[in-house]
């Protein structure tokens, strides 16, 4: 019998779960909205009750705690997402799956090593310092520093970086803790509220693509300058709209005026070649290479 | 005999060069102002010329290239610093000396390094990942992540990061490559030319440290939010004067608003020990540690 790993994807907006092989073949996958922690782990344990597993890997929306001598490792921590503030989500996980192997860490990280380690599993050319960054319902990114997940004090929380206005832009932005930082500018319930309705409605030549690709850029302009990454990986809902890497590449070329040297702008900032299931194949891997 | 050691710390306005030995403690140390590079280099020889050395190690202001398989490996690539674009400064060096073992990186490198293996040659209590920022003539950082420096696709450049305006900023910035990024609105020359004035003949209430302060701590929310560091360790000219450090920790409380846990702003946001020797003895310590 092949060895079964599970792996959670839990974003602000929906949950993904699966479980598959060590090469990150999916067998199962399931989602379900993000609602109340009870509701929703329920869920969780209901689809993982299923079967015997070797390995598990979380991937949280944060921002949490990865740090193991802390009294809230595994927590979700300063979130403004409602009844998830302070949730013990991975010693929730423990005390149902009491002899599971269970790693912890955030849904960026397991979508950047997905990336990364499938592209490696299935013999496809990849780079070994890749920023991944997701921009949906909020902003994040995960990064693999020389192969390895980067960790410093903390995780990076690069979404909620300062963000210069487009001269014309009067939004004023919507992160709690921040009001316009990128996030707050940039993510998809921003992008709506400027809009009045949802982006996938936008037509792709809409000025407002371009708008956001003028903050996105600014972001690949810090993200360059302070990581100095081989790759700038995008993915999440609004980077589904292909339209944007263009407009990004070609105002992320004007702002950085060529100080430092990267990669050319076509290779250098893509979108996630796993797409949506980056995080959850990142999940199973991270779950299945757990020592 | 002990082995004696070279370091250079090679910045925009100044040289300094010195020896001492494995520890870190100076036995010669000399400066001269940075003019062409050939008048520059012929200083550097003249007092290398003079010893014996096992290693020698070069902190160079940036950007440099550190890609040892470049064809321009060595080299100081797009500075906007008279004479000195395209200089191949390592190949001068080995030219000079072929037989000696040379490390080559950047000034704020050297001065993150300088920092960190001196505190802990010392018994100095240390962290693991420290970010070294000066602020001078140019911004620039080197960062020690695990207790190696950090290096990508390229090394970082965070001097270079966007920055928004005071509300009521109106100076243009001084950046040649980008107007008004972080170095160019907060750099020395940027604050002399606000100033009209040098700015240490600045009164130390004088408002001008309260918005070069607002700069800084966008720096530190960005550096925090991308590197997640445990401690962000200031130096450089700027930085010398110390009524910043409340005024930038303040600042930078109120930006981050709690969004992310870091040590205690008192701890976190500091002033490089060893001061203006940072980047002089840890290019010592880099030459003597060199493999």
């Amino acid at each position: 019998m092949t060895a079964l790993y599970g792996g959670i994807e839990a974003g602000g907006t929906k949950f993904v779960c699966a479980v598959g092989d060590a090469q990150g073949n999916l067998q199962t996958r399931v989602h379900f909205p993000t609602t109340t922690p009870e509701e929703t782990l329920q869920h969780v344990f209901e689809f993982f009750d299923q079967y015997q597993l070797t390995a598990l890997a979380i991937g949280s929306f944060g921002p949490i705690d990865i740090n193991p001598d802390s009294d809230t490792y595994g927590y979700i921590t300063d979130t403004p997402k409602e009844g998830w503030r302070m949730f013990d989500f991975y010693g929730s996980m423990k005390r149902r799956y009491p002899d599971l192997k269970i790693v912890w860490t955030t849904d960026v990280n397991v979508a950047a090593y997905g990336e990364y380690r499938h592209a490696q599993l299935t013999n496809q050319s990849v780079q070994d310092n890749i920023l991944y960054t997701t921009i949906g319902t909020g902003v994040g990114s995960g990064f693999i520093y020389h192969g390895s997940l980067y960790q410093a004090y903390s995780h990076p929380e690069t979404g909620h970086i300062l963000v210069r206005h487009a001269p014309d832009d009067t939004f004023s932005g919507d992160c709690p803790y921040h009001g316009d930082c990128l996030e707050g500018m940039a993510a998809g319930p921003a992008l709506e509220k400027r809009a009045g309705k949802k982006a996938q409605e936008l037509a792709p030549d809409d000025p407002l693509w371009k708008l956001e690709a003028y903050y996105i850029a600014q972001a690949c302009v810090d993200y360059t300058l302070q990581f100095a990454p081989a790759q700038l990986i995008f993915g999440g809902g609004v980077m589904n709209q292909e339209q944007l890497f263009p407009l990004v590449r070609e105002e992320f070329t004007k702002l950085l005026n060529g100080y430092v040297a990267t990669p050319n702008p076509d290779e250098y900032i893509i979108h996630a070649r796993l797409g949506d299931n980056a995080g959850i194949v990142g999940s199973i891997l991270l779950a299945a290479e757990a020592k």
